[in-house]
């Protein structure tokens, strides 16, 4: 049985934290149902419950939110899809539909980002590609090729472009089962990894 | 023999056109060979041997001769992969070497294009779209497939990204001969479709 709430704590470091990471995940959740163009500071205060001169207080422009929004949801999204336990190919899947699920969830904002619309240049790139290098760290990891030759880097990259570009067009249409999409993606980079490793080479089969 | 030159034409409709397509054109080979950033409107009259007030006459702003650049080198780079003669397989292996070679020339406008740098908005968008869509619809023309279904649509779409982040790869290591960037390429096209298509399906082998 509680007995009063405990006093309340002084403006502190944390609270600052806290109140800035609440925001970002509610700007996220903004710029992942409505288009970047049609999300304004003046709905984003509204819609949080705070005044716009607090929001600019953490957020000085409508693309700091934005960026911040994306960082976490990159984090967000590299954890839903590390899945360390499983044999290769379990863990391959689930992680190609966890990707699928996620970018299915934000819609809005992949399509905006991966079109290369408002917002998108050095520090957006960055944090889009911090996601396929830790996802290309990782398929490299299950494959125990730390330092792998150019056919086979050049094929994990050309696989990442090619998951990010038939997501799109999915998260667009939506015409086919979640699943078979996973299937089809998970087959292209087995393929992939055969069509650049597997060849026979001279003096060896 | 000519007997003196004709009299200079006035100013004209086709000189302003002229003009600007060779603005374009020297544009083209400054993005392509220097970073955009790096490239300043002093810089870019300054080689074309024009004042700086006549280039914005032309193009009020440094993106704007950007932009129309771009639109310039994709034109270029749908003509060259442009092959309508001979079988599906050689024009196809043919128009991915010429898409490599492009690239290759026009190196770092084609890394900062592709890695969403500065300039990377809707317009850069469409012309980027525009090459994409050109492709596939040319691809579905040589399979006869003017209406692919949802599995084939995002085989092609799925391999056109992989096109892009590979050759993107590519061009920044330059570490395998280009001819076996095209045949990755070339069989990741085949291997991609298959898997899309050529699955038994429920009722039919």
């Amino acid at each position: 049985v509680r007995r009063g709430a405990a006093p309340k704590p002084a403006f502190t470091r944390l609270d600052h934290d806290t109140r800035r990471a609440q925001l970002v995940e509610r700007g996220l959740r903004l710029f992942a149902k409505r288009p970047y163009d049609e999300v304004s500071m003046e709905d984003v205060a509204g819609e949080l419950g705070i005044s716009k001169g607090l929001l600019y207080h953490y957020f000085p422009t409508k693309r700091d939110l934005y960026v911040a929004s994306l960082g976490e949801a990159a984090r967000d999204l590299l954890e839903r899809t590390d899945l360390p336990t499983g044999d290769p190919g379990t863990r391959l899947a689930r992680g190609v539909d966890a990707y699928l699920a996620y970018c299915a969830d934000h819609a809005p904002a992949y399509i905006a980002l991966m079109r290369g619309g408002i917002g998108s240049d050095r520090e957006v790139g960055r944090i889009v590609e911090k996601v396929r290098t830790t996802l290309i760290t990782r398929i490299l990891g299950g494959l125990a090729l730390p330092a792998p030759p150019p056919r086979v880097r050049i094929a994990l990259r050309g696989w990442i472009g090619m998951v990010e570009a038939a997501t799109l067009d999915w998260v667009q249409h939506r015409d086919l089962p979640r699943d078979e999409v996973r299937d089809l993606l998970t087959e292209w980079l087995v393929r992939s990894l055969a069509g650049a490793e597997l060849r026979p080479r001279p003096g060896h089969r």
